[in-house]
């Protein structure tokens, strides 16, 4: 515990030099690249294999790692789809501007193999006991937010409930009216502004860490909600597979920025005051869709 | 004074009768496009054509409403470069995802002819005498959001200033460091989550009513800051003209939604409190960028 309050006062202290450095004519303010540039190799965590999906594309690669701490159900039905290659030869089937892209079998006719049919909802969790690193400005959807291992989260004290939360490049699992309707069969990515109307309203099963531009740049689809009207529209997906099944020296390794350490509590606090020369009102605050949570190819 | 507390009260019983109906077994709850449907044609306002710009690129038209109340001189500078094809032939040099695609001379060598090289930053004006429809959710960077004719704004009680905010689809100044150095020859867009830090940084002059999808699924460039690293990376653009000086049979004429309407306050509430069945948990209150400002082309 008094290590812990170490590290708090570390970073206060590290956030205080900041603020002054800002003040001090002729010294020049840190940035995220300097943040990121002085980070030590502890400040990074390599995505688990057991946890990062494959969806290859005939334009590359996009990795997703997914969160079983917030969805152990709905991960495990997805990696016995990706295992039984569900995925392979179906398509992206729709991209809605600013909203999201999806996938799923557009014929609804492929059996599912092993995996569960329906499964219940994960939309929230115990916040009891799960570390949760609090942003401290205020939320327009939710009392509290933060970072719970490098994804967005939200936090209710009141019912000590814990869930992530939709922000840019977060992997949902589509579903029909009835909330234990998905089965992950069907996935959508955030490709625009925040959806935070659909938090614990779909359960969110991971995140894009690398080659989201993949799927943000997709021709969007023009027939009701971003659907291609034209199955010729629709980007084929050629398999989806589990990094831990994947031959090693074809795997994208990816680390992502810790969220639980100093260098970030640094990180947040130089992009809620921007102190570059070209910035002259900086906002003190920050959306916590705006944090960036930073994922790098591991060389 | 009457007649307008009449509508407000009207506006009030609307979204009770919402709310009851969601409650209400067997009633449907009214949907956006339930609300737009019942619009009325005098909720309704057609774009300007002295304040419309024709960005004409070789997939298409993307049509922008200037906002001369926020930004009356860069306005007027845009309108003079327009006017003297300032921008015909130049490019798309830019686009980082998740954040904006921005156009300028890729040379930094044609000349601005007639209009202001450099010119006073409009970030922000009174609120004075300025109608403001207030959202009544908090927001992270401002006291008070809401819209003023269209356009997604903020308010500081304190010192009586207003600003447009940086949601999807708005159009700013490029500047250097000097707060002055912009002069509209450098545009941008917004294709990302909201970056509301560039709030009072920038000068917005507009916002996207037509054609976004092609200024967002364009390939992201791989260079600092998504700028492209090779110029045949580049999206040309083939003219920027006004609509009030291309002939009527050529104009894409498009309406928007009026923002200070008892119809415009159901459509927030209906996307406050989302009553579908779909929504298991409504949100009870939006952000600001999440609010849809629709516009559709005339026919």
């Amino acid at each position: 515990m008094k290590q812990r309050m170490g590290i708090v006062v570390a970073a206060l202290l590290l956030a205080s030099a900041v603020a002054l450095a800002a003040n001090t004519p002729g010294v020049k303010p840190r940035t995220m690249a300097d943040v990121i540039a002085a980070s030590k190799p502890s400040d990074w965590r390599t995505v688990d294999p057991q946890n990062t999906l494959y969806l290859e594309l005939p334009t590359g690669r996009v990795v997703i790692e997914l969160n079983p701490t917030f969805a152990p159900n709905n991960v495990t039905n997805i990696r016995t789809l990706v295992r039984e290659h569900y995925f392979d030869g179906l398509a992206i089937v729709r991209a809605q501007d600013n909203f999201v892209v999806q996938w799923q079998d557009p014929d609804h006719s492929r059996s599912l193999g092993t995996a569960e049919k329906t499964l219940g909802a994960e939309f929230s969790r115990s916040s009891n006991d799960l570390p949760f690193t609090v942003l401290p400005d205020p939320d327009t959807y939710a009392p509290e937010v933060g970072f719970v291992n490098g994804f967005p989260a939200a936090r209710e004290p009141r019912t000590h409930l814990a869930w992530l939360v939709h922000c840019y490049s977060m992997v949902g699992v589509g579903r029909d009216d009835d909330v234990d309707s998905g089965n992950g069969s069907e996935l959508y990515v955030v490709i625009g502004h925040a959806p935070r109307q659909l938090d614990r309203n779909v359960t969110l099963v991971g995140r894009v860490v690398y080659g989201i531009e993949l799927l943000s740049t997709m021709k969007r689809g023009t027939g009701e909600r971003g659907f291609y009207d034209k199955a010729s529209e629709r980007t084929p997906i050629q398999s989806i597979r589990l990094a831990s099944e994947v031959p090693e020296a074809q795997r994208t390794s990816v680390e992502v920025l810790r969220t639980d350490t100093p260098t970030f509590t640094e990180l947040v606090e130089v992009r809620r005051n921007r102190r570059e020369e070209w910035y002259k009102v900086p906002a003190g605050r920050i959306d916590i869709c705006n944090v960036p949570l930073v994922s790098r190819k591991k060389s």
